[in-house]
């Protein structure tokens, strides 16, 4: 069996509020290009997200990380988002707007980060999902 | 086949935030009673609304309800809802917390006299999901 | 533990397919009541059955009722209907729509005369999905 | 809105192994009642457990039951069968066969227990899903 | 960030029946080879529709493409397939099968051609369920 | 539509139980790594596997397998883990513990060589879910 790729996924949860809305554009600009999502205070949505990691299979333990390292690593960053509301309450969206597809790049450069020498395995790529008919996928780039 | 119950129901889905925080308490009463729900600029769900209606089946449609009319009559009570800050953007939480027992039990209030004197039916109960691991049943109380 | 009460309920699925059309309407009434579900070779459903049956636990087996043999009972039924037109591949449909509604009754009757004398055991209530998101209950007709 | 009742519902997991087995009876007859659930060192499933409770709104913080309180109460019944061989690891099945009917059953007076004297709110009733398509419902019987 | 792949994907829905009927085999050979599938009169499910776009994310609107455009374009052609009966109602499947893995190939194509010019991107995979348990996957072929 | 990739993907089902211990560790290390896993008796998950086969799509019958064949290949292999206690029942785990990474590179293997010579098409990929948000995907390496 060593001809074989594998790769492990787990899901985790958060629940955050956003807003769509530029400053330097119009109301009516803002309403045409993001609709419903301009609502002034925000809404929300309960975000799953999936996170992939590739790696060895350590012979002893049958695993290519454990889960509860792994729980403990995305944590630490799913904390910043969990109840928040995103525009205002973690700085990653002060110049772009909080959209699935950049909630996702944010989340793929930390929890990366974070399981940087940690051991041997690596953040192979992340699904987020919005609701549950609209999903983003970010993995590392191809150059 | 005269001796049935019957009784249909249709999801609709609205995304909204909310916020848990009661003025006249002290910040840590609030944290130690609601928690993460405090957060200041409120957090938000994917809500799932199980609406379901009671009435004969016409011999002519076979329905209880057409779904057509079913979807309009509802959609305009979840359109007040819908991608708002359900503390500030609606009427309904000025003096009581967005709880999902509270959300439930105004969305029963609404729906049931939208549907009032619209047809040989009537609102049965409601289902809310704040998450796909909780939700609040609504129905006429029993007195 | 004398005093509890306890349902089982079996999911069961089937596919078909049907037309909402009565020939004694214009086809312009046909459309305004009907909608889509009008098109004439018709179109189909994934349908979600569940079946919920009531009895008492047999201290020996631990079982209202041996899945083993509800499966087999309710297989009975559900042949008729699946991968089938149930307007034309089926009796029940001459008279009446195949509404979601119609179609849970007429299952309701049949699995239910199904399982008497079987066992100590009452069909108690259906539940059928059409889609994910819509649903219709049968149980025993309060008088 | 004084006239309406209202139900809050959790969903918890756990993770067992069990099996069917009557030592008083023969291989043969325990292989015809159980069929594969039988195999001698058990076999497993994911359950899925919704806990519901009733009880007032209490107007200050607009809840049934504060669900942190909930999750730690339930908790405490749930841990005994969370990554435990049923038959083996917990007292409650060596007169009776783990059917999901009697792991039901024990899970309500359990929790049933647990929540008596912890606040204005009862357990109403539970559901026990062994699978995705077999589900058990206890709640207080009717006498 | 700069070097994250980025794709977004939206689900459709839609109902539909078909057959599984070759008028050249014999009837016998039509039923080994398809089974129930061959019902005369067809069968129907709800299938799932995944749509997988892939381009850049604009900087001013954080989105590889608006939603509302996304929508309008996938509709135009799945309302070709809602609701109908796809032997005979489309034009699709008078030389082919309506497997699931045809009708998948159609709709990536019509898919495909509908983006086609409309903005910075292009249609990267679709996904489409039959049933739950049963999909299909259509990408641009590897040459 | 001779440019096209395609795929198609059933999934399986079964239930069974496992341990994770290594006789060579003391007591406390197997807690420390494998936790709640080391319950002496085992505990057990509804496993849900995503058979995922490539192939050139058969011009006559639009499929490139046919369903029938695929579950009869593919039970000949689940048979084996279905309602079996893993570690004892099956002996694919003597040497290694099985976790998910393991269960499902096993099921890869036996999967391919039971489809090898059987026609057109081949093993692409599994996908094993051991809970609803755990899972692990295996296909041919990459050298």
């Amino acid at each position: 069996m060593n001809d074989q790729s594998v790769l492990i996924t787990k899901k985790f949860e958060f629940s955050a509020s956003h807003r769509y809305w530029r400053e330097e554009w119009s109301p009516e600009k803002n309403e045409q290009v993001f609709g419903l999502c301009t609502s002034p205070y925000g809404h929300g949505h309960n975000y799953e997200l999936h996170v992939t990691v590739s790696g060895k299979i350590d012979p002893a333990t049958g695993m290519i990380i454990n889960l509860t390292d792994l729980k403990k690593h995305v944590s630490t960053v799913v904390v910043q988002f969990d109840h928040k509301y995103l525009n205002v309450d973690t700085p990653y969206f002060k110049d772009q707007i909080p959209t699935t597809e950049n909630i996702a790049r944010v989340l793929f450069d930390l929890i990366d980060q974070e399981l940087q020498g940690k051991g041997d395995f690596r953040l192979h790529r992340i699904r987020l999902y919005e609701r549950h008919d609209l999903y983003v996928d970010v993995w590392r780039g191809e150059k």
